[in-house]
Protein backbone atom coordinates (compact mmCIF):
# COMPACT_ATOMS: atom_id res chain seq x y z
CA UNK A 1 0.00 0.00 0.00
CA UNK A 2 1.19 3.77 -0.84
CA UNK A 3 1.28 5.28 2.31
CA UNK A 4 2.49 9.08 3.82
CA UNK A 5 3.93 9.36 7.07
CA UNK A 6 4.50 12.25 9.20
CA UNK A 7 7.07 12.22 12.21
CA UNK A 8 6.00 15.45 13.70
CA UNK A 9 8.69 16.45 15.96
CA UNK A 10 9.39 19.66 18.48
CA UNK A 11 11.90 20.79 15.77
CA UNK A 12 11.32 19.42 12.93
CA UNK A 13 8.80 17.32 10.82
CA UNK A 14 9.74 14.28 8.85
CA UNK A 15 7.62 13.37 5.79
CA UNK A 16 7.92 10.06 3.63
CA UNK A 17 6.12 8.17 1.72
CA UNK A 18 6.54 4.55 1.74
CA UNK A 19 5.21 1.46 3.01
CA UNK A 20 3.75 -0.97 5.77
CA UNK A 21 6.76 -2.96 5.60
CA UNK A 22 9.33 -0.16 6.44
CA UNK A 23 10.31 0.88 2.81
CA UNK A 24 10.71 4.32 2.12
CA UNK A 25 10.45 5.47 -1.58
CA UNK A 26 10.83 9.46 -0.66
CA UNK A 27 11.81 11.69 2.46
CA UNK A 28 12.08 15.16 3.30
CA UNK A 29 12.64 16.98 6.47
CA UNK A 30 11.15 20.59 7.53
CA UNK A 31 11.65 22.53 10.54
CA UNK A 32 9.25 22.87 12.92
CA UNK A 33 7.22 26.42 12.63
CA UNK A 34 4.28 28.04 13.17
CA UNK A 35 1.65 25.82 12.19
CA UNK A 36 0.17 28.05 9.17
CA UNK A 37 3.68 27.69 7.92
CA UNK A 38 4.46 24.00 8.62
CA UNK A 39 1.60 22.72 7.98
CA UNK A 40 0.96 23.97 4.38
CA UNK A 41 4.46 22.78 3.03
CA UNK A 42 3.23 19.30 4.90
CA UNK A 43 0.36 19.26 2.40
CA UNK A 44 2.41 20.17 -0.86
CA UNK A 45 4.65 17.58 0.08
CA UNK A 46 1.72 14.88 -0.19
CA UNK A 47 -0.23 16.34 -2.55
CA UNK A 48 -0.84 14.24 -5.56
CA UNK A 49 1.36 11.03 -4.93
CA UNK A 50 -1.32 9.10 -4.18
CA UNK A 51 -1.09 8.02 -0.96
CA UNK A 52 -4.19 5.67 0.15
CA UNK A 53 -3.69 6.48 3.70
CA UNK A 54 -1.63 8.79 6.38
CA UNK A 55 0.22 7.97 9.74
CA UNK A 56 1.26 10.98 11.74
CA UNK A 57 3.32 9.93 14.79
CA UNK A 58 3.44 13.60 16.54
CA UNK A 59 4.87 15.81 19.48
CA UNK A 60 2.56 15.55 22.45
CA UNK A 61 0.63 16.44 24.37
CA UNK A 62 -2.02 15.15 21.09
CA UNK A 63 -5.37 13.72 21.42
CA UNK A 64 -4.83 10.39 19.94
CA UNK A 65 -8.51 8.72 21.29
CA UNK A 66 -10.09 7.82 17.69
CA UNK A 67 -13.78 8.56 19.41
CA UNK A 68 -12.46 12.02 20.67
CA UNK A 69 -14.12 15.16 18.92
CA UNK A 70 -10.81 16.75 19.10
CA UNK A 71 -8.95 13.83 17.54
CA UNK A 72 -5.48 14.29 16.11
CA UNK A 73 -5.81 18.10 18.10
CA UNK A 74 -2.39 19.58 19.63
CA UNK A 75 -2.80 20.14 23.41
CA UNK A 76 -1.26 22.11 26.03
CA UNK A 77 2.29 22.24 25.02
CA UNK A 78 5.26 24.79 25.59
CA UNK A 79 4.86 25.20 22.09
CA UNK A 80 2.14 27.84 22.11
CA UNK A 81 1.82 28.35 18.67
CA UNK A 82 0.28 24.99 18.31
CA UNK A 83 -1.84 24.72 21.42
CA UNK A 84 -5.52 23.87 19.91
CA UNK A 85 -3.99 23.27 16.97
CA UNK A 86 -6.16 20.44 15.04
CA UNK A 87 -3.43 19.16 13.12
CA UNK A 88 -5.06 15.39 12.21
CA UNK A 89 -8.03 17.08 10.74
CA UNK A 90 -5.82 19.89 9.10
CA UNK A 91 -4.50 17.06 7.40
CA UNK A 92 -7.65 14.91 6.33
CA UNK A 93 -9.47 17.65 5.11
CA UNK A 94 -6.37 18.85 2.37
CA UNK A 95 -5.35 15.24 1.51
CA UNK A 96 -8.58 13.33 1.53
CA UNK A 97 -7.43 10.42 2.87
CA UNK A 98 -7.29 8.78 6.59
CA UNK A 99 -5.41 9.92 9.03
CA UNK A 100 -4.12 7.79 11.99
CA UNK A 101 -2.62 9.68 14.82
CA UNK A 102 -0.33 8.45 17.71
CA UNK A 103 2.47 9.84 19.62
CA UNK A 104 5.74 10.03 18.24
CA UNK A 105 8.13 7.81 20.66
CA UNK A 106 4.87 5.10 20.29
CA UNK A 107 5.21 4.91 17.12
CA UNK A 108 8.97 4.67 17.58
CA UNK A 109 8.65 1.82 19.90
CA UNK A 110 6.49 0.15 17.87
CA UNK A 111 8.67 -0.14 14.88
CA UNK A 112 11.80 -0.81 17.09
CA UNK A 113 9.73 -3.75 17.96
CA UNK A 114 8.53 -4.29 14.16
CA UNK A 115 11.93 -4.04 12.46
CA UNK A 116 15.01 -2.38 14.99
CA UNK A 117 16.47 -3.72 18.46
CA UNK A 118 13.21 -5.21 19.84
CA UNK A 119 11.87 -7.18 17.27
CA UNK A 120 12.71 -10.23 19.20
CA UNK A 121 10.48 -9.81 22.33
CA UNK A 122 6.92 -9.08 22.60
CA UNK A 123 7.56 -5.42 24.06
CA UNK A 124 9.34 -2.59 24.70
CA UNK A 125 9.95 0.82 25.93
CA UNK A 126 11.56 3.69 23.65
CA UNK A 127 13.01 6.69 25.36
CA UNK A 128 14.11 9.95 23.33
CA UNK A 129 16.03 12.30 25.12
CA UNK A 130 16.95 15.28 23.14
CA UNK A 131 15.05 18.64 22.52
CA UNK A 132 12.51 17.02 25.42
CA UNK A 133 12.09 13.97 26.68
CA UNK A 134 9.34 11.58 25.57
CA UNK A 135 8.81 7.69 25.97
CA UNK A 136 6.01 5.11 24.49
CA UNK A 137 5.80 1.70 24.94
CA UNK A 138 4.47 -0.93 22.57
CA UNK A 139 2.49 -3.94 24.35
CA UNK A 140 1.77 -7.61 23.00
CA UNK A 141 0.70 -5.89 19.21
CA UNK A 142 -0.36 -2.63 20.64
CA UNK A 143 0.88 0.56 22.15
CA UNK A 144 0.24 2.25 25.62
CA UNK A 145 -2.63 4.56 25.74
CA UNK A 146 -5.62 5.02 27.60
CA UNK A 147 -7.36 8.32 29.43
CA UNK A 148 -4.77 9.91 27.68
CA UNK A 149 -1.38 9.04 26.21
CA UNK A 150 1.81 8.93 28.60
CA UNK A 151 3.73 11.44 29.20
CA UNK A 152 6.73 9.70 30.54
CA UNK A 153 9.47 12.23 30.30
CA UNK A 154 7.54 14.77 32.74
CA UNK A 155 7.67 12.39 36.01
CA UNK A 156 9.26 13.74 39.08
CA UNK A 157 12.79 12.20 40.27
CA UNK A 158 14.99 12.89 43.07
CA UNK A 159 17.34 15.72 42.74
CA UNK A 160 21.13 15.13 42.47
CA UNK A 161 22.79 15.85 45.62
CA UNK A 162 25.52 18.52 43.63
CA UNK A 163 22.57 19.94 41.60
CA UNK A 164 21.30 23.46 42.28
CA UNK A 165 19.80 23.73 39.26
CA UNK A 166 16.22 24.84 39.13
CA UNK A 167 15.04 23.20 35.94
CA UNK A 168 13.60 24.34 32.56
CA UNK A 169 9.89 22.53 32.81
CA UNK A 170 7.09 25.55 32.76
CA UNK A 171 4.91 23.15 34.09
CA UNK A 172 7.11 21.27 36.62
CA UNK A 173 10.14 22.98 36.92
CA UNK A 174 12.73 19.95 37.82
CA UNK A 175 10.48 16.98 36.47
CA UNK A 176 12.65 14.48 34.59
CA UNK A 177 11.91 16.56 31.48
CA UNK A 178 13.20 19.87 33.03
CA UNK A 179 16.29 18.38 34.58
CA UNK A 180 17.29 16.28 31.53
CA UNK A 181 16.38 17.39 28.92
CA UNK A 182 19.10 18.83 26.26
CA UNK A 183 17.84 22.36 27.17
CA UNK A 184 18.65 21.83 30.58
CA UNK A 185 22.30 20.62 30.35
CA UNK A 186 23.01 23.62 28.23
CA UNK A 187 21.51 25.93 30.64
CA UNK A 188 23.26 24.41 34.03
CA UNK A 189 26.79 24.06 32.84
CA UNK A 190 26.98 26.84 30.43
CA UNK A 191 27.51 25.08 26.73
CA UNK A 192 25.89 22.49 24.66
CA UNK A 193 25.81 18.67 25.54
CA UNK A 194 28.29 17.86 22.81
CA UNK A 195 30.71 20.60 23.89
CA UNK A 196 30.58 18.77 27.53
CA UNK A 197 31.48 15.65 26.08
CA UNK A 198 34.79 15.26 28.20
CA UNK A 199 32.99 16.64 31.70
CA UNK A 200 32.70 13.67 33.53
CA UNK A 201 30.51 15.13 36.41
CA UNK A 202 27.91 16.04 33.47
CA UNK A 203 27.62 12.59 32.46
CA UNK A 204 27.01 11.23 35.55
CA UNK A 205 24.56 13.33 36.98
CA UNK A 206 23.04 12.77 33.54
CA UNK A 207 23.19 9.40 34.27
CA UNK A 208 21.91 9.71 37.63
CA UNK A 209 18.46 10.79 36.22
CA UNK A 210 17.75 8.54 33.38
CA UNK A 211 18.20 6.12 35.62
CA UNK A 212 15.86 6.82 37.82
CA UNK A 213 13.71 7.07 35.22
CA UNK A 214 14.14 3.83 33.93
CA UNK A 215 14.23 2.19 36.65
CA UNK A 216 10.26 3.74 37.62
CA UNK A 217 9.45 2.31 33.70
CA UNK A 218 11.03 -0.92 34.66
CA UNK A 219 9.06 -1.40 38.05
CA UNK A 220 5.82 0.32 36.54
CA UNK A 221 5.32 -1.09 33.13
CA UNK A 222 8.53 -4.01 32.93
CA UNK A 223 9.29 -3.71 29.39
CA UNK A 224 10.86 -6.81 27.92
CA UNK A 225 13.54 -4.05 26.09
CA UNK A 226 14.38 -0.54 26.27
CA UNK A 227 15.34 1.36 23.52
CA UNK A 228 17.37 4.91 23.84
CA UNK A 229 17.44 7.30 21.40
CA UNK A 230 17.31 11.25 21.07
CA UNK A 231 20.38 13.60 20.47
CA UNK A 232 21.98 13.37 24.20
CA UNK A 233 21.82 9.62 23.89
CA UNK A 234 24.42 10.80 20.32
CA UNK A 235 26.61 10.80 23.73
CA UNK A 236 27.74 6.81 23.50
CA UNK A 237 29.53 7.23 27.09
CA UNK A 238 25.96 7.62 28.76
CA UNK A 239 25.22 3.91 27.96
CA UNK A 240 27.47 1.99 30.33
CA UNK A 241 26.66 4.66 33.03
CA UNK A 242 22.65 4.59 32.68
CA UNK A 243 22.91 0.93 32.38
CA UNK A 244 25.03 0.61 35.68
CA UNK A 245 23.06 2.86 38.09
CA UNK A 246 20.04 1.22 36.73
CA UNK A 247 21.22 -2.11 38.33
CA UNK A 248 22.20 -0.24 41.36
CA UNK A 249 19.18 1.09 42.08
CA UNK A 250 17.23 -2.22 41.38
CA UNK A 251 19.49 -3.59 43.75
CA UNK A 252 18.26 -7.13 42.47
CA UNK A 253 15.06 -6.38 43.35
CA UNK A 254 13.84 -7.58 40.18
CA UNK A 255 14.74 -11.37 38.92
CA UNK A 256 15.65 -11.28 35.56
CA UNK A 257 19.03 -12.52 33.79
CA UNK A 258 18.78 -9.25 31.63
CA UNK A 259 19.04 -7.08 34.70
CA UNK A 260 22.46 -8.26 35.39
CA UNK A 261 25.89 -6.96 34.57
CA UNK A 262 26.22 -9.76 32.32
CA UNK A 263 23.52 -9.16 30.30
CA UNK A 264 22.24 -5.04 30.93
CA UNK A 265 23.74 -3.70 27.63
CA UNK A 266 21.43 -5.90 25.35
CA UNK A 267 18.30 -4.36 27.79
CA UNK A 268 18.68 -1.17 27.32
CA UNK A 269 20.34 -0.27 24.02
CA UNK A 270 20.27 2.66 21.25
CA UNK A 271 17.72 2.51 18.20
CA UNK A 272 17.94 0.16 15.35
CA UNK A 273 16.76 2.10 13.47
CA UNK A 274 18.80 4.51 14.23
CA UNK A 275 17.12 8.04 13.26
CA UNK A 276 14.38 6.01 10.88
CA UNK A 277 12.53 4.28 14.08
CA UNK A 278 9.86 7.36 14.14
CA UNK A 279 9.17 7.64 10.45
CA UNK A 280 8.98 4.23 9.89
CA UNK A 281 6.49 3.71 12.65
CA UNK A 282 4.17 6.19 11.30
CA UNK A 283 3.81 4.92 8.10
CA UNK A 284 3.07 1.37 9.76
CA UNK A 285 0.42 3.10 11.71
CA UNK A 286 -0.72 4.33 8.95
CA UNK A 287 -1.70 0.65 7.87
CA UNK A 288 -3.23 -0.13 10.73
CA UNK B 1 -17.28 -23.56 34.37
CA UNK B 2 -16.87 -25.00 37.89
CA UNK B 3 -13.03 -23.03 38.99
CA UNK B 4 -10.75 -22.87 41.75
CA UNK B 5 -9.34 -19.40 43.19
CA UNK B 6 -6.72 -18.66 45.29
CA UNK B 7 -5.81 -15.21 46.15
CA UNK B 8 -2.75 -15.70 47.75
CA UNK B 9 -1.59 -12.34 49.77
CA UNK B 10 1.05 -11.66 51.87
CA UNK B 11 -0.95 -11.81 55.33
CA UNK B 12 -3.70 -14.36 54.07
CA UNK B 13 -4.73 -16.66 51.69
CA UNK B 14 -8.21 -16.49 50.24
CA UNK B 15 -9.73 -19.73 48.49
CA UNK B 16 -12.81 -19.91 46.03
CA UNK B 17 -14.36 -22.33 44.60
CA UNK B 18 -16.58 -20.10 41.73
CA UNK B 19 -17.16 -19.76 38.25
CA UNK B 20 -16.09 -17.25 35.85
CA UNK B 21 -19.13 -14.80 35.63
CA UNK B 22 -18.04 -13.16 39.55
CA UNK B 23 -20.31 -16.13 41.26
CA UNK B 24 -18.52 -17.65 44.53
CA UNK B 25 -19.71 -20.86 45.45
CA UNK B 26 -17.63 -21.25 48.89
CA UNK B 27 -14.88 -19.30 49.89
CA UNK B 28 -11.75 -19.33 53.12
CA UNK B 29 -9.52 -18.06 54.58
CA UNK B 30 -6.44 -19.01 56.10
CA UNK B 31 -3.10 -17.35 57.44
CA UNK B 32 -0.09 -17.16 55.15
CA UNK B 33 2.63 -19.24 56.99
CA UNK B 34 5.27 -21.59 56.06
CA UNK B 35 4.54 -23.35 53.03
CA UNK B 36 4.87 -26.08 54.25
CA UNK B 37 2.09 -25.18 56.75
CA UNK B 38 -0.02 -23.10 54.08
CA UNK B 39 -0.01 -24.88 50.86
CA UNK B 40 -1.30 -28.63 52.38
CA UNK B 41 -4.18 -26.61 54.04
CA UNK B 42 -4.66 -25.15 50.35
CA UNK B 43 -4.27 -28.48 48.66
CA UNK B 44 -7.30 -30.06 51.41
CA UNK B 45 -9.38 -26.89 50.14
CA UNK B 46 -9.48 -27.86 46.45
CA UNK B 47 -9.28 -31.51 46.74
CA UNK B 48 -12.50 -33.45 45.70
CA UNK B 49 -14.46 -30.18 44.87
CA UNK B 50 -14.37 -31.15 41.26
CA UNK B 51 -13.01 -27.53 40.01
CA UNK B 52 -11.51 -27.71 35.96
CA UNK B 53 -8.90 -25.27 36.46
CA UNK B 54 -7.27 -23.32 39.22
CA UNK B 55 -6.24 -18.90 38.82
CA UNK B 56 -4.23 -18.08 41.21
CA UNK B 57 -3.41 -14.36 42.14
CA UNK B 58 -0.09 -14.32 43.81
CA UNK B 59 1.94 -11.73 45.87
CA UNK B 60 5.02 -10.94 43.84
CA UNK B 61 7.99 -11.19 43.23
CA UNK B 62 6.57 -14.30 41.14
CA UNK B 63 7.43 -15.64 38.04
CA UNK B 64 4.42 -15.22 35.73
CA UNK B 65 5.78 -15.94 32.46
CA UNK B 66 4.18 -19.05 31.10
CA UNK B 67 7.05 -20.23 28.87
CA UNK B 68 9.39 -20.10 31.89
CA UNK B 69 10.42 -23.42 33.71
CA UNK B 70 10.19 -21.88 36.83
CA UNK B 71 6.51 -20.21 36.01
CA UNK B 72 4.53 -19.97 39.36
CA UNK B 73 7.76 -20.09 41.81
CA UNK B 74 8.43 -17.25 44.49
CA UNK B 75 11.15 -15.43 43.56
CA UNK B 76 13.16 -12.85 45.80
CA UNK B 77 10.62 -11.15 48.85
CA UNK B 78 11.19 -10.02 51.99
CA UNK B 79 8.92 -13.49 53.03
CA UNK B 80 12.00 -15.51 52.96
CA UNK B 81 10.40 -18.86 54.44
CA UNK B 82 8.97 -18.42 50.45
CA UNK B 83 11.78 -17.66 47.62
CA UNK B 84 12.38 -20.40 45.55
CA UNK B 85 9.17 -21.97 46.33
CA UNK B 86 7.65 -23.42 43.08
CA UNK B 87 3.94 -22.44 44.32
CA UNK B 88 2.19 -23.19 40.74
CA UNK B 89 3.86 -26.58 40.08
CA UNK B 90 3.19 -27.96 43.73
CA UNK B 91 -0.77 -27.23 43.42
CA UNK B 92 -0.61 -28.20 39.52
CA UNK B 93 1.05 -31.92 40.48
CA UNK B 94 -1.51 -31.97 44.10
CA UNK B 95 -4.65 -31.10 42.13
CA UNK B 96 -3.93 -32.16 38.67
CA UNK B 97 -5.52 -28.99 37.35
CA UNK B 98 -4.19 -26.55 34.86
CA UNK B 99 -2.94 -23.47 37.50
CA UNK B 100 -3.07 -20.18 35.35
CA UNK B 101 -0.75 -17.54 37.23
CA UNK B 102 -0.58 -13.65 37.42
CA UNK B 103 0.09 -11.11 40.24
CA UNK B 104 -2.69 -10.11 43.05
CA UNK B 105 -3.23 -6.75 41.84
CA UNK B 106 -2.81 -7.33 38.24
CA UNK B 107 -6.09 -9.83 38.99
CA UNK B 108 -7.77 -7.52 40.59
CA UNK B 109 -7.10 -4.91 38.62
CA UNK B 110 -8.95 -7.55 36.15
CA UNK B 111 -11.88 -8.25 38.15
CA UNK B 112 -12.59 -4.27 38.74
CA UNK B 113 -12.47 -4.00 34.89
CA UNK B 114 -14.69 -6.85 34.64
CA UNK B 115 -17.20 -6.01 37.18
CA UNK B 116 -15.83 -3.26 39.57
CA UNK B 117 -15.75 0.24 39.64
CA UNK B 118 -13.70 0.38 36.38
CA UNK B 119 -15.84 -2.02 34.14
CA UNK B 120 -17.15 1.45 32.22
CA UNK B 121 -13.88 2.07 30.59
CA UNK B 122 -10.90 -0.12 28.53
CA UNK B 123 -8.19 0.35 31.09
CA UNK B 124 -7.44 0.91 34.90
CA UNK B 125 -5.06 0.53 37.44
CA UNK B 126 -5.17 -1.36 40.56
CA UNK B 127 -3.25 -0.19 43.68
CA UNK B 128 -3.59 -2.07 47.41
CA UNK B 129 -1.87 0.11 49.97
CA UNK B 130 -1.77 -2.19 53.16
CA UNK B 131 1.24 -4.21 54.17
CA UNK B 132 2.99 -3.90 51.16
CA UNK B 133 1.78 -1.35 48.41
CA UNK B 134 1.62 -3.32 44.93
CA UNK B 135 -0.15 -2.32 41.88
CA UNK B 136 -1.77 -3.79 38.93
CA UNK B 137 -2.61 -2.77 35.40
CA UNK B 138 -5.48 -4.05 32.96
CA UNK B 139 -5.31 -2.61 29.30
CA UNK B 140 -7.91 -3.49 26.44
CA UNK B 141 -8.31 -6.77 27.66
CA UNK B 142 -5.09 -7.95 28.92
CA UNK B 143 -2.86 -7.49 32.76
CA UNK B 144 0.21 -5.75 32.22
CA UNK B 145 3.34 -7.83 32.04
CA UNK B 146 6.46 -7.87 30.34
CA UNK B 147 10.33 -8.70 31.54
CA UNK B 148 8.66 -9.66 34.72
CA UNK B 149 5.49 -8.24 36.05
CA UNK B 150 5.57 -4.82 37.52
CA UNK B 151 6.49 -3.90 40.87
CA UNK B 152 4.78 -0.48 40.76
CA UNK B 153 5.06 -0.26 44.73
CA UNK B 154 9.08 -0.14 44.45
CA UNK B 155 9.35 3.53 42.72
CA UNK B 156 11.47 6.00 43.96
CA UNK B 157 9.69 9.39 45.05
CA UNK B 158 11.00 12.28 46.67
CA UNK B 159 11.24 12.28 50.32
CA UNK B 160 8.49 14.91 52.02
CA UNK B 161 10.32 17.52 53.65
CA UNK B 162 9.27 16.92 57.21
CA UNK B 163 9.94 13.20 57.50
CA UNK B 164 13.03 11.66 58.93
CA UNK B 165 11.85 8.10 58.76
CA UNK B 166 14.06 6.18 57.10
CA UNK B 167 12.07 3.38 55.40
CA UNK B 168 11.31 -0.14 56.17
CA UNK B 169 12.05 -1.78 52.59
CA UNK B 170 14.85 -4.23 52.70
CA UNK B 171 15.77 -3.71 49.42
CA UNK B 172 15.57 0.26 48.48
CA UNK B 173 14.95 1.57 52.25
CA UNK B 174 12.82 4.65 51.10
CA UNK B 175 10.72 2.92 47.99
CA UNK B 176 7.48 4.06 48.03
CA UNK B 177 6.67 0.50 50.17
CA UNK B 178 9.34 1.62 52.70
CA UNK B 179 7.85 5.17 53.34
CA UNK B 180 4.38 4.22 52.42
CA UNK B 181 3.31 0.85 53.41
CA UNK B 182 1.34 0.24 56.49
CA UNK B 183 4.53 -1.18 58.40
CA UNK B 184 6.08 2.64 57.72
CA UNK B 185 3.05 4.40 59.68
CA UNK B 186 3.54 2.01 62.87
CA UNK B 187 7.41 2.39 62.87
CA UNK B 188 7.54 6.35 61.96
CA UNK B 189 4.79 7.65 64.39
CA UNK B 190 4.43 4.74 66.80
CA UNK B 191 1.25 3.83 66.56
CA UNK B 192 -1.09 1.67 64.12
CA UNK B 193 -2.76 3.26 61.24
CA UNK B 194 -6.14 3.09 62.40
CA UNK B 195 -4.84 5.10 66.15
CA UNK B 196 -3.81 7.63 64.23
CA UNK B 197 -6.67 8.18 61.85
CA UNK B 198 -7.04 12.00 63.73
CA UNK B 199 -3.46 13.16 63.49
CA UNK B 200 -3.68 15.13 59.94
CA UNK B 201 -0.25 15.37 59.46
CA UNK B 202 -0.15 11.71 59.31
CA UNK B 203 -2.15 11.56 56.40
CA UNK B 204 -0.62 14.61 54.72
CA UNK B 205 2.42 13.14 54.51
CA UNK B 206 0.97 9.99 53.21
CA UNK B 207 -1.00 11.28 50.39
CA UNK B 208 2.08 13.47 49.75
CA UNK B 209 4.02 10.02 49.00
CA UNK B 210 0.74 8.58 47.15
CA UNK B 211 -0.08 11.23 45.19
CA UNK B 212 3.59 11.19 43.95
CA UNK B 213 3.32 7.50 43.06
CA UNK B 214 -0.29 8.03 41.07
CA UNK B 215 1.03 11.21 39.39
CA UNK B 216 4.07 8.58 37.77
CA UNK B 217 1.00 6.23 37.23
CA UNK B 218 -0.56 8.86 34.93
CA UNK B 219 2.53 9.50 33.73
CA UNK B 220 3.71 6.67 32.46
CA UNK B 221 0.67 4.32 31.99
CA UNK B 222 -2.52 7.01 31.30
CA UNK B 223 -5.00 4.58 33.03
CA UNK B 224 -8.68 5.54 32.88
CA UNK B 225 -9.53 4.96 36.47
CA UNK B 226 -7.38 4.20 39.33
CA UNK B 227 -8.77 2.12 42.15
CA UNK B 228 -7.27 2.19 45.60
CA UNK B 229 -7.96 -1.08 47.57
CA UNK B 230 -5.79 -2.45 51.27
CA UNK B 231 -5.82 -1.88 54.50
CA UNK B 232 -4.36 1.57 54.81
CA UNK B 233 -7.17 2.97 52.07
CA UNK B 234 -9.90 1.89 54.45
CA UNK B 235 -9.08 5.55 56.05
CA UNK B 236 -11.18 7.34 54.08
CA UNK B 237 -9.80 10.49 54.95
CA UNK B 238 -7.18 9.93 52.59
CA UNK B 239 -9.28 10.00 49.29
CA UNK B 240 -9.55 13.82 49.19
CA UNK B 241 -6.20 14.28 50.14
CA UNK B 242 -4.46 12.29 47.51
CA UNK B 243 -6.97 13.60 44.82
CA UNK B 244 -6.14 17.17 45.63
CA UNK B 245 -2.76 16.58 45.83
CA UNK B 246 -2.82 14.70 42.19
CA UNK B 247 -3.78 17.56 40.78
CA UNK B 248 -1.53 19.89 42.24
CA UNK B 249 1.64 17.77 41.05
CA UNK B 250 0.12 17.26 37.65
CA UNK B 251 -0.46 20.98 37.60
CA UNK B 252 -2.88 20.62 34.22
CA UNK B 253 -0.24 19.27 32.21
CA UNK B 254 -2.40 16.25 31.40
CA UNK B 255 -5.48 17.39 29.35
CA UNK B 256 -8.55 15.47 30.21
CA UNK B 257 -11.71 16.66 32.18
CA UNK B 258 -11.25 13.65 34.81
CA UNK B 259 -8.18 15.12 36.29
CA UNK B 260 -9.87 18.29 37.50
CA UNK B 261 -11.85 19.39 40.70
CA UNK B 262 -15.14 18.15 39.48
CA UNK B 263 -13.96 15.00 38.02
CA UNK B 264 -11.39 13.41 40.27
CA UNK B 265 -13.32 11.84 42.41
CA UNK B 266 -15.00 9.85 40.05
CA UNK B 267 -11.03 8.93 38.41
CA UNK B 268 -9.15 7.89 41.90
CA UNK B 269 -11.61 5.77 43.56
CA UNK B 270 -11.73 2.73 46.23
CA UNK B 271 -12.57 -0.77 44.72
CA UNK B 272 -16.14 -1.01 43.48
CA UNK B 273 -15.42 -4.87 44.59
CA UNK B 274 -14.65 -3.78 47.85
CA UNK B 275 -12.66 -6.84 49.66
CA UNK B 276 -13.71 -9.35 46.28
CA UNK B 277 -11.65 -7.88 43.33
CA UNK B 278 -8.55 -10.29 44.44
CA UNK B 279 -10.99 -13.37 44.49
CA UNK B 280 -12.97 -13.08 41.48
CA UNK B 281 -9.51 -11.80 39.19
CA UNK B 282 -8.05 -14.98 40.58
CA UNK B 283 -11.39 -17.18 39.94
CA UNK B 284 -11.83 -15.35 36.21
CA UNK B 285 -8.20 -15.76 35.52
CA UNK B 286 -8.64 -19.35 35.89
CA UNK B 287 -10.85 -19.51 32.68
CA UNK B 288 -8.74 -17.64 30.34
Amino acid sequence: MKLGGIEAGGTKFVLAIGDEYGGIFEKTVIPTEHPEITVPKVIAFFEGKGIERLGLGGFGPIDINQNSKSYGQIQNTPKTDWVGYPLGAALKDSLGVEVVIDTDVNVAAMSEAKWGNAKDVDSCLYITVGTGIGAGAYFHGQTLKGLSHPEMGHIKVARHPDDTYKGTCPYHYDCLEGIAAGPSLEKRWGKKGHELAENDKVWEMEAFYLAQALTNYIYILSPERIIMGGGVMKQQQLFPLVRHKVLEMLNEYVSSPHLTEAEIDQYIVPPGLTDEAGIKGALYLAAT
